[in-house]
């Protein structure tokens, strides 16, 4: 007889592979993961590992030869790779050209912009000379980033004068990096919305989480957010006609920023997404077994809360010596929180795991939250 | 540097086992798995897998040699050979000594009767005669239990007169099964207390559930049970003292009857248990991660219900051909419940998963835990 196990393959071997292979076990869903090191957060867990890059063709013949669908752990796959997978009759969801998009940044604001979705002004800028003239526009209120290849807080850099800029510009040349400038908005608040769209077309919305971030880093997660009802609705339409426009498939966060009460699209992420880890405690169904049900085109889950209010914080690394896994009992002895570490080592700004409180206020959740954060550290980081 | 995550050997490979794999990822517990055949549920999905017999001296010291602590799937393991392991320094918890307790219900109920906690009126029969003179006493309301090995219905018979005793009798004499008689009490009500207990002495206990027996197989939990106020709180204090008495170490469960509005101690099981399903979603910590918390020591969660009310339905097999892995996509778009498969062939009887539902009231949660229950089947199972 044979298996009726779904087989999900992943690229990639990070938390979110970790946590998909977590959710995974409920519904039976077998993975297998490509990673690129064995000792790699996902790879510690999981039952089924093929150790390459994934930039790798063999590697990746190897993966989906097994798999009834491959999924993603981060966008930094070849696109061409996965459109010949795609020729070649294998499922690869999101797809290549949603992996292309999600990749590019320039092409992200261009596309959304001229299909009429709210954005901060920007400029593929091709020069220093483009870049200042940006910024003397924009009266240096800027912010550059890496067209691809960013993350955490890496790839950006506010930029306030020519000299910041010629600094900025010389070091991207240096690097071949591909830049595009942003007006710099005076933020009222940074929320995002995280939905999952399966092949034959159904959508489920999660409520809009506010995003606190420092220094580029998602620091904590807020549950309702409060963009203001309309706004949240509005966001909740964009992110809908974008998801149907794209062809996505899987779950998709998109980041939005409210300045002066006005709605902007930041970018958008195809996959699990640091902004819905709040949803594994705080939402009828988890993004990750949301997704899972999502790329296999099985009905998606209840996105409602759970509870009133929701706070997730995320673990930052400060430095080797303080490392959450050394003070796990002092944490789970602080108070009541969902503890979630990623299995990785402890570096500064590295995203070693989060900490999920259900309760009936941000305040209450928060506090607790916060409490156990800061005895998984050695010193309160506030 | 030495890796700081703490390991924990598992014996058994089952759904237990395979539901605290589950857990342990969240609190980057390594798991290693001693499991008697590679295609069990939990070695499914283990990422480090012994295959061997938990009866095999030489398994257990493999097991036993790369990790903190061993913990159990099931009580069929030799007493013997972990109190060796504990002499020779190893952490075993539960300990040998609740196992064999846990493994002999004879001296269960000794034990418990002794200790002037409420049970069944019952005797170690040793002859025909001695069972059929039991009957006669208890107007043939009997039910017969092997000592041990015994499992969701199986090691259990009704008897109703001196023929059936002689049925019974002859086949366990031919077997080499040792069997203790108990008074059949008409039954209000079966519950169970689930708990946690540490080495420190902290312990936590969960609100009853309320289990529902078909044939000796648990097929559907309710959470909050009602014994009564007072039932309730009398079982709470028991099944504290139980724990501390055996010098219990991790989850244990004790099964309540409720008769004639009179509380009676059945058994004991010094494991995660089915009772406690509806704990993953239903309460603040699962007993598959509080089992984990309790055998390394560390403190244990809130046992608090996140919501009003809880219902688990077993998914109890039927025969091969009613599979619901191959009816999964048609049961998750049934209504919305936490689906969760073992990854097991179906067969008669056999525990194939389990569907839980948190809602506002027993009644809501049941109505939506059966329709998924009943679309993951090919039939109805009324």
């Amino acid at each position: 007889m044979t298996c009726p196990r779904p087989t999900v393959g992943i690229v990639g071997s990070g938390q979110l592979a970790r946590m998909m292979i977590q959710a995974a076990i409920s519904l039976d869903i077998r993975i297998v993961l490509l990673a690129s090191d064995p000792h790699d957060a996902a790879a510690q867990v999981a039952s089924n590992v093929i150790v390459g890059s994934p930039n790798d063709p063999k590697a990746l013949a190897a993966l989906t030869s097994q798999c009834d669908v491959i999924t993603f752990d981060h966008e930094l796959v070849n696109p061409d790779a996965l459109a010949a997978l795609e020729t070649a009759g294998h499922r690869v969801w999101p797809s290549s050209s949603t992996m292309a998009l999600a990749q590019n940044k320039r092409r992200q604001r261009q596309e959304l912009s001229t299909a009429g979705f709210p954005t901060p002004a920007f400029e593929n800028v091709e020069c220093l000379g483009d870049l200042i003239a940006f910024g003397e526009r924009r009266d240096w209120r800027v912010v550059v980033k890496a067209s691809s290849g960013g993350y955490d807080g890496r790839g950006v850099w506010m930029v306030g004068d020519p000299d910041e800029a010629k600094a900025i510009w010389d070091g991207a040349e240096t690097s071949g990096t591909v830049l595009v400038a942003e007006e710099r908005l005076p933020l009222d608040l940074e929320f995002a919305v995280v939905l999952a769209r399966r092949p034959s077309g159904e959508i489920a919305v999660y409520p809009p989480v506010e995003t606190v971030q420092r220094d580029g880093i998602c620091h904590e997660l807020r549950v309702p957010a409060n963009p203001g009802a309309n706004l949240g609705v509005y966001a909740a339409e964009i992110a809908r006609e974008i998801a149907t426009r794209i062809g996505m498939v899987g779950i998709m966060a998109i980041e939005f920023f409210v300045s002066r009460n006005e709605l902007y699209v930041n970018e958008l992420a195809p996959r699990p997404h640091n902004s819905g880890h709040w949803t594994i405690e705080g939402a009828e169904t988890s993004q990750f077994e949301q997704h899972l049900r999502a790329v296999l085109d099985w009905p998606l889950g209840n996105t409602d809360l759970v509870s009133e209010a929701i706070v997730t914080l995320n673990l930052i690394g400060k430095d080797a010596a303080n490392d959450p896994r050394l003070r796990l009992a002092e944490g789970l002895g602080a108070s009541h929180a969902h503890v979630h570490l990623y299995g990785k080592e402890a570096r500064p700004g590295r995203k070693l795991g989060h900490v999920t409180v259900v309760d009936d206020s941000i305040e209450a959740a928060g506090a607790r939250a916060r409490a156990v954060r800061d005895a998984l550290f050695s010193a309160p980081d506030r």
